[in-house]
């Protein structure tokens, strides 16, 4: 059978710490949807990681948690500014449109899933007509679909002039933990403002869990009315909750993410192929072309083709290094 | 602090065989999205046990399975039938409107929670107009949301007539476990043609995770599409899954909602207030005035006030004799 | 044929001063979408009628009308509350919930349409929680789907508990003319702050033109996307607004509907059945049993029963003396 | 003021023919929401016209008549092909993703508006896979965005293959009059089996109406309930309707919709400037940079700048050969 573990970051099961907190807190009864002390323990650990003094809620996908999010910040005759390449604009079935009533998305271009200030402000610069979606929001993220980051600057320089405009932002941490881990500061959204951001703890290495966080607390109103609407408040919240305890009390969450990164670099140093992005995080983008990927396949390893056309190798809290020569010696063999 | 053991049934953790099926299913590396071999064998698992040919997926909420399914049976212009208490009518803060678009929502009446067959043929009997949505499916809860069961037979005599004007037949199965454990079989749904059933598992004990049985295949096209665009496509499918290879392989899902209905039958038969419902599943609904709930508040116990006006105690996999016995005093002290 | 004069104040054509208008405003180009200067001048004749500096734009149709200001007014986890026997909450086929993607319809009890203070106080009394759509604005239907008003003492009484609440108010003006005909002062929504009026213009005797009254003017960003996202952004916009002009400029607006409130009152002082609601407007409701109703409408008159069970008569612009003897006399025959 | 006779094809009023309809169906009463004589005569003259046996309805608005048409063909987690010119991709502020509840649209390229068959083809060869939102169906337009007609061949030949792949095909003939006076057969549609036609008739010359051509039949079951839960029923059924018995028993439909295309030839041969496209229909396409558009503007003639960069002059019913000889003026002065 064909080996998946660079095929996405989601192929890992849940690491360690996130089982035995997850047993941990499975005893005895509490409130159902996210009521309980384990909730309002994670969300103080979170709140402690962003140092800002945000309203924690959970979700059980980061599809619901990022379509969910940009419907509370866009209404469905407006869009929400986002790259052309990001997972909200091109691998999410359209959730945002139904999450959203059909709000719409405004791709933009941009090297490496980092939008281009020049088409933000070409975007920006659109006039405000009944015939078309204006935007309401800017949805960045960040490590990027591409594994690179923003820095703080890079994000300030796009949200600044958006902001200007009554544009509010969103940011989409599904490897937030790799960007940590990277050097960028977890408490940078909360200074920049951003009003929503989903902090991921799947590809972190959880069972399925993400935080959604309303650094704006007055989009906290109703929110719990909202998850239920959508499908999003688990009835069993601690569940959502405990992973994130595990991870935070810890360090695992960064500390594996580091772990992700530095399997990502070995990697990379390994790699025959060029690199069709700069390495930064957890991924490594070849430029390969369809005869080198099948005889890849062939020997066994699993990945995908992007949307750029470059092909993709995603590390994560489970890579061990003997997986990476392996697969390294593979990639020599057919290059 | 108050005790929510009998709150709910979803104030419970997870029972053991659950915990310890996550931990075996998480090494290794597996396709996502529900592609996995975990996946595969949880849903053999579900077929087996309702003897039917059908479809199997995986969602994790109980509102977003039930408000999906719903959806793929009635168009945004036409209802669906249910219990005017059913959870779906009442406690879902709106999601089959938000799921199906506006999908509207026939409330009939019955006693204890089981729809009125003459109710029922009023309803079918309305002619088909363009000023209301006329029904295209009848959801039926099993057991209902007072703890009682329908017969076969009742079934029978309810999806009968409505098939017979078209309507498609939709089962919500949070508390089937209990069902069966009362006598229930579960191969009736599939012989019945119920279209689609949502076999409940985190009320029966498991992490959260909710099968939806697509007894119809042919709904079955492009459901992962549908799942993903409303954010119940969970990535790392295999913990929706492991929890039912835990419950089902060791038969602890019918078992531990046995022990759930054998307590629910030893607090009836303590109880010193009346019962407002028979006593078939892991429900016990009484006569209660304010100022008796106020007194049992007051002794620690939470529990709720219910639609109809009876306070209700429910019972779980994690429920003890000793608890119960506890509970019993109490509600003893405060008559 | 059936005669339908009585059926309903929409199965009559459009008045004389309508019909010239529409052919004296149908010469020369115009800009598109609303932005023409016919559109500029109904829009402030009807601001003159109400006394207020409101936002005004038009709609096709009273359902949509309706629905997507109510969809202005609360998100799709929250609910309106309306009259349960109100055009929104029975006759509209689920728009509400289309246009507000799931929004809640909160339906209470009240005398001849009119909401019952008490049951409102209970409504906004219930806790705020994640488990049900709590209300975010309040519709009044004035006049009443039977025929009655409210004065402005009544709405104040039901305005003022709900905006201490935080709702917001909505007026269903669909009936706005005969309510105005029978002393109703247009100048009263505005003075009690109504966010949102839709003031009808197809029941009153126009083609097919409703008006979206903004009282609240800060409602009106990005409007015109709210209306072409939904279909209601007429491109030859003087079409809905040149009704306007022949209304009001020559008074017949209100004028026409004190006739018809007029064949409204001479009816009901011909008629040899009860009469189930006071007739204030337009409309006469009777109590008449099946059989009678059988034996009306084969004298030829087709006339609907309502909802509570009375059946309807209803007057408009075109309505006769004569057509109402006829009935009368018809009526007079078989009771 | 500026002159905006060729910014658009509804900048124009209705023609006469249409005019004296409406007043003459005025008198009288007669059911409401479509149920009258004179819908019925409506409805037979346009399945005269398309020689075929459809359910044939009407609506105020070209956005909605293909919102909510690709709504019924398409399912929120599917999208629909389409031009990525076309007036469903760009021009309706997302109304089919309001109206189909998020579906989306994939937009193809092709020149002057028709879609490539190899684009087609590759987008058809695409696997269908959960994480985007596979065609379920193929949007045409004829005449096109930019005033060119497809083949009845050409129609087939991009149907043929999409319908062995399963979808279904709509017609946005919002300006069908132009095509069939340029002589496509508007008994075409019917032989393709085409599912559902929008057959303009705002753009030729009505007051607004569209009609909602339901060839397959089987699609209009409780279409009455989806018009009017979209806000498209429109109560006074009559003024939809009796536009179409003007134009058609004339012949006046397809009569001025030769004059706008005559028009629009008589402008194409004055036209100091490139032609963008073919003019086969009523409008003209130019190259024409900034500088020369500000002049044109400043001698009082609005047009706009189209979405490929080219400038359209659109011609309608109501377009005089004087006007097209003061504009080919204007041009000659400023090219």
């Amino acid at each position: 059978m064909a080996r998946y573990d660079f095929a996405s970051d989601n192929v890992a099961g849940a690491m360690p710490e996130v089982i035995e907190a997850v047993a941990r807190f499975n005893s005895g009864f509490t409130p159902g949807y996210g009521a309980d002390a384990i909730c309002a323990r994670a969300a103080d650990l979170i709140r402690g990681l962003l140092d800002t003094d945000a309203e924690v809620r959970f979700a059980a996908s980061g599809t619901a948690a990022n379509a969910l999010t940009v419907a509370a910040l866009a209404q469905p005759h407006e869009a929400v500014i986002a790259h052309r390449h990001s997972h909200l604009a091109t691998d999410e079935t359209g959730a945002p449109g139904f999450f959203g009533s059909g709000v719409g998305i405004i791709g933009l271009p941009g090297a490496s899933g980092r939008i281009d200030p020049a088409a933000l402000e070409a975007a920006l610069a659109k006039p405000d007509e009944a015939h078309w979606q204006a935007p309401a929001a800017l949805s960045l993220t960040n490590a990027t679909e591409y594994g690179v980051l923003y820095s703080e600057a890079e994000l300030t320089a796009l949200i600044t002039p958006a902001r200007a405009k009554g544009l509010k932002a969103h940011l989409d941490g599904a490897r937030m933990a790799n960007a940590v881990a990277a050097g960028f500061d977890p408490r940078a959204p909360g200074r920049l403002g951003v009003e929503i951001m989903v902090l991921g703890g799947t590809k972190a290495g959880a069972t399925p869990t993400e935080a959604i966080v309303l650094i704006d607390k007055s989009l906290g109103r109703r929110f719990g009315a909202r998850l239920k609407h959508a499908g999003q408040l688990i009835s069993k919240g601690r569940f959502l909750a405990a992973p994130w305890i595990g991870m935070l009390e810890t360090g695992a969450w960064s500390a594996r993410a580091a772990h992700a990164n530095a399997m990502a670099a070995r990697l990379a140093g390994a790699m025959p192929f060029a690199l069709a992005h700069a390495v930064q995080a957890n991924a490594v983008f070849v430029d390969m072309d369809e005869a080198a990927l099948v005889r890849l396949r062939e020997t066994g390893w699993f990945v995908y083709r992007f949307i750029d056309g470059s092909v993709r190798f995603m590390c994560s809290w489970a890579t061990t290094a003997e997986s990476v020569d392996e697969l390294a010696a593979a990639l020599r063999s057919i290059a």
